[in-house]
């Protein structure tokens, strides 16, 4: 145990010479225990001399009620806006959605105001961030936030300017709505740039409160998003259904009955706002984006208030891309095929015919079921390999990986949902075609594949990164030498994190093991890449196939959809980020 | 820090006789790790003299591939089991409800087999299991599961008695089902109460396993059993409505239309079919509270698979209950005013005649508002005794704690939810006449009460139990000892546990902030058995007021209210349980 002296605590402890060499957090925190409990005794009802003087500052862990008050605050928010959204998609009389609009409003401006106060306290307050976290906040998703972030602005101004046509008729409150969320995505997208990475020290309850408000604001977001693009895209289909006798064709179905239904009640006050509706409804899923990714990042932050970090790793790894060739060159070939098809496919969607979107359909789900049976064979041999090639596990908590893993799993729930409900479709369907039986099997790969990439990259991120080890001849000589020293072994274990990992001797070159893993990094990043752009970019073959609506009604197969796919298009670009990571620690 | 010596390490590791007496886990596992890295070293390529003749016992830990593998099992099963549910509810053509017990009945087999394997190669086995988690599988727990599981195999038999009556007409699943699950239930809960404190040291992968499996099966078959009480509730008055007018009331109109459907399809061999169809459908709720407890105790299993207990905490507290006088009498006042209203309440509400039913709302309200005020104001004063009284938290990590604070937090969200569709319900309603206030401020109190009691309870949780000190004086004499002998310090730091919590010297008689605080739990524990009795014995004022399924539709709100309750009675029942743990403790 190194001995650690905190400087209110310096009288009591100071560093033994002999003592074991191997901090971790914990003991740092049984320590600080122990310096608490002698400041609650300094003013229990016992007054011992040497305990009256207790000058120690209390550090009070775990569950405090500053914890305790941000949990509430954040639970009671989420669940009246549930209680909301639900009462504004089953009444619209009592409860419109301009009541929801204004929840929103209020909740998206005292953020803000939080946000700022935040930025102007912690600046001009000394000593309010000791510690930064190097894992929080990677450039890829502050990246990512940065370009959603101005996806949802350019969103707001077509909102804007849509509801300003149309001000006779609609509620102010539509209008003020994306202006305000305007000014708070652009305050919330610097916020987080600059101080994603924050380890707060001051005004503890404060900040985690407003980190609460944060996260439970962006949800609040999120939910009101999924829950008009599902809106948006079932109410119209089912209304006009009572008409025509088929809603195969959801696509002209919405259009045709968007047209109509606005004819009848209300007129723009310019010609263009079917154009900024239409456009504005494709920016939707950016928004669905940029509100998880904020809330990710705010709940890190809140994780980190008061944290102190135990050491800064900073790993110096460098990537060369000359050391992997197969992997890159077979991923882009994925890529490019995909990409590919992938347009092929929305220009013969787009065009309506149903023998053309059969054709399309299969087309899809071979380059996809090509894809993803690689995908996962690659995964099972990296993960064969993980099994060989043993490492040291990373030691030590962190929020983030811990964070990143939950994310990944979570995210990952939701392309496994559309999966399950895709296969008992088709199963209760009697797998009758072509069609239904690539779907079938692309969804049963798929499953598959989630499994064994979720394995694979939980197990890479908990490995401690490769180091070259010039340790090695030093521990062995260090290992004879105690053995032949019994007298010292008791004194001197070797610290944990000097071990050293033996791997290779010979460097410039990689090992077998070590280059197979990048390879296969390599080629799934790259696959991933194109799971991602896929659906991203509108490809929508759960409701082109209309086996799901077929089976599920109509309503619940697009919540199913529309809430699991926001998910999965998080999960592929989650994966991507850390596929990347594990690239490089490999 | 304790000097371990495990077997397989003692020729490297001895004690020290002046190492620092702090074991916790996290050493243990440090100490793990570097047996692991040895190991894995004389695999790897470099073979120094001492490494190659590793024979250590590689210890994988955190996420392992069993953790790994138990957990993607348990995903796929609950998520083919959605998609199965969901299939059997929105199309009772291609996926009926037989598919769904053929799932069900392949699921409890397979976890019934498993639990018969576990048994008998565990109790063959010498050390199969050489830890017992004293936390885990509380005595409360057990009895519930018993209780409980009891209530479900009269349900099953009643249900076998009720389909064997209508065997022509109904697929033989429907007996079959109920025959296999009375007989689950009898073999789990008979393992469980045996085996739950188990912490397996064997065949880790097939028990995480198979803990998911069981895991799995019991969320499953808690389900269907919400899904059925669902359907049960909603489909028949659905379907009536459109020839009545009026769905006020629920109970009758179900009655009602249980008969038609029955006689219109269908004839019962035997004339007690209505019966035991009224009465196993008044045993779901036992069923689904089963399932509940079930879950959380194989939760507990599957975590401490492979789990080493630091300490054994066998605290002595003792009870006695002469102690507190003033919040056990306050409490039985409160209890027994409860049950005379209960009574009355449901002899009012099956009248069915709508003044009375107005008149035992009012009632109920007017009583619940009493009860959980005095419960707010007395759980807000312990909270500033536990501000005032601070005592030192404890240290250690516990499954059982931290599923127990989870699950107190996760199931107080059922009755969270509930509250919040009724607050927006009565607010959009424009809060008319006195039930509607009166439920409008029994909402908002009980939320106020939820969010205080269970901060009320993590705090207490987590608070040291309070020991009887003779060790103060010793201590206060090492201190100053210490002080003068600055030489000595750095090599004898005082371990944390034995460090003395300085709250009163004149034993015999409790601390006045001990004793306010035990009767607080005490008051709090028997209201929260009332509160406990009338929900789970049938009272439910939120169908018998129509706001909720005025506001919402009345499916949505039946399914906040029947996914709630269930929860929400849970929380209760956990509460009372964990206010006895902190009465003790304080």
């Amino acid at each position: 145990m190194k001995c650690l002296a905190p400087q209110q605590a310096s009288s009591f402890y100071s560093c033994s010479s002999n003592a074991i060499n191997m901090t971790t957090k914990e003991d740092l925190e049984a320590i600080e225990n122990q310096i608490s409990t002698i400041e609650v005794s300094s003013h229990g009802e016992t007054a011992s001399p040497v305990l009256a003087h207790g000058k120690f500052k209390t550090v009070e862990k775990g569950r405090n009620w500053g914890w305790l008050l941000s949990g509430f605050i954040s639970l009671n928010i989420l669940l009246l806006g549930i209680a909301i959204v639900s009462g504004s998609v089953f009444n619209k009389v009592q409860i419109s959605s301009s009541h929801l609009l204004i929840f929103l409003i209020l909740l998206v401006i005292l953020t803000t105001v939080w946000m700022v106060y935040y930025k102007v306290h912690t600046s001009r307050v000394d000593r309010a961030v000791l510690y930064k976290d190097s894992h929080a906040g990677p450039v890829w998703l502050r990246s990512g936030l940065v370009l959603f972030g101005i996806c949802s602005v350019i969103m707001d101004i077509f909102k804007i300017v849509y509801y300003a046509g149309r001000m006779d008729c609609e509620s102010p409150v539509k209008i003020a709505f994306p202006a305000v969320q305007a000014l708070f995505v652009i305050v919330q997208t610097y916020i987080l740039w600059v101080h994603a990475k924050d380890c707060v020290q001051i005004q503890q309850i404060i900040t985690r409160c407003g980190l609460m408000l944060t996260l439970s604001t962006n949800l609040m977001v999120w939910m009101t998003a999924v829950t008009e693009e599902l809106l948006h895209q079932t109410v119209a289909p089912m209304e006009i259904s009572s008409n025509s006798s088929s809603d195969n064709d959801h696509r002209s179905n919405v259009n045709e009955m968007q047209g109509r239904a606005e004819d009848s009640e209300c007129k723009c006050s310019h010609n263009m706002c079917d154009v900024f509706e239409n456009a504005y409804y494709y920016l939707y899923p950016f928004n669905i984006e940029y509100s998880l990714f904020a809330s990710a990042m705010a709940y890190v932050m809140w994780k980190n208030v008061d944290r102190r970090m135990d050491e800064h790793h900073s790993h110096n790894l460098s990537f060369s891309p000359w050391d992997v060739l197969v992997g890159p060159v077979a991923g882009l070939i994925i890529l490019v095929a995909g990409l590919a098809t992938f347009v092929v496919y929305e220009v013969d969607v787009t065009k309506g015919n149903p023998k053309h979107t059969e054709e399309a359909l299969i087309m899809h789900y071979v380059m996809n079921i090509v894809a993803i049976l690689l995908m996962s064979i690659t995964t099972l041999v990296g993960c064969i390999i993980f099994r060989m090639d043993k490492r040291e596990q990373v030691s030590g908590k962190n929020p983030t990986r811990s964070l990143d893993v939950g994310l990944l799993v979570g995210a990952s729930l939701g392309q496994f949902l559309i999966c399950y409900f895709t296969i008992v479709a088709v199963l209760a369907s009697g797998v009758k075609g072509n069609i239904n039986g690539l779907n079938l099997a692309c969804a049963i790969l798929t499953v598959i594949q989630l499994c064994l990439q979720n394995a694979f990259l939980i197990k890479g991120l908990h490995r401690e990164p490769y180091k070259v080890t010039e340790t090695t001849t030093v521990f062995a000589n260090n290992m004879a030498v105690r053995e032949r020293d019994p007298e010292r072994r008791s004194s001197s274990i070797v610290p944990a994190h000097t071990l050293p990992i033996p791997l290779t001797l010979f460097q410039g070159r990689l090992s077998w093991k070590r280059r197979i893993l990048k390879e296969i990094c390599a080629f799934l990043l790259l696959c991933n890449v194109i799971l991602w752009i896929m659906p991203a970019f509108g490809a929508r073959p759960q409701f082109d196939n209309t086996v799901g609506s077929d089976i599920y009604e109509f309503q619940t197969w697009a919540a199913v959809v529309n809430i699991g796919m926001p998910f999965g298009i998080f999960y592929r670009l989650h994966s991507v980020a850390s596929l990347f990571e594990v690239c490089l620690t490999s």
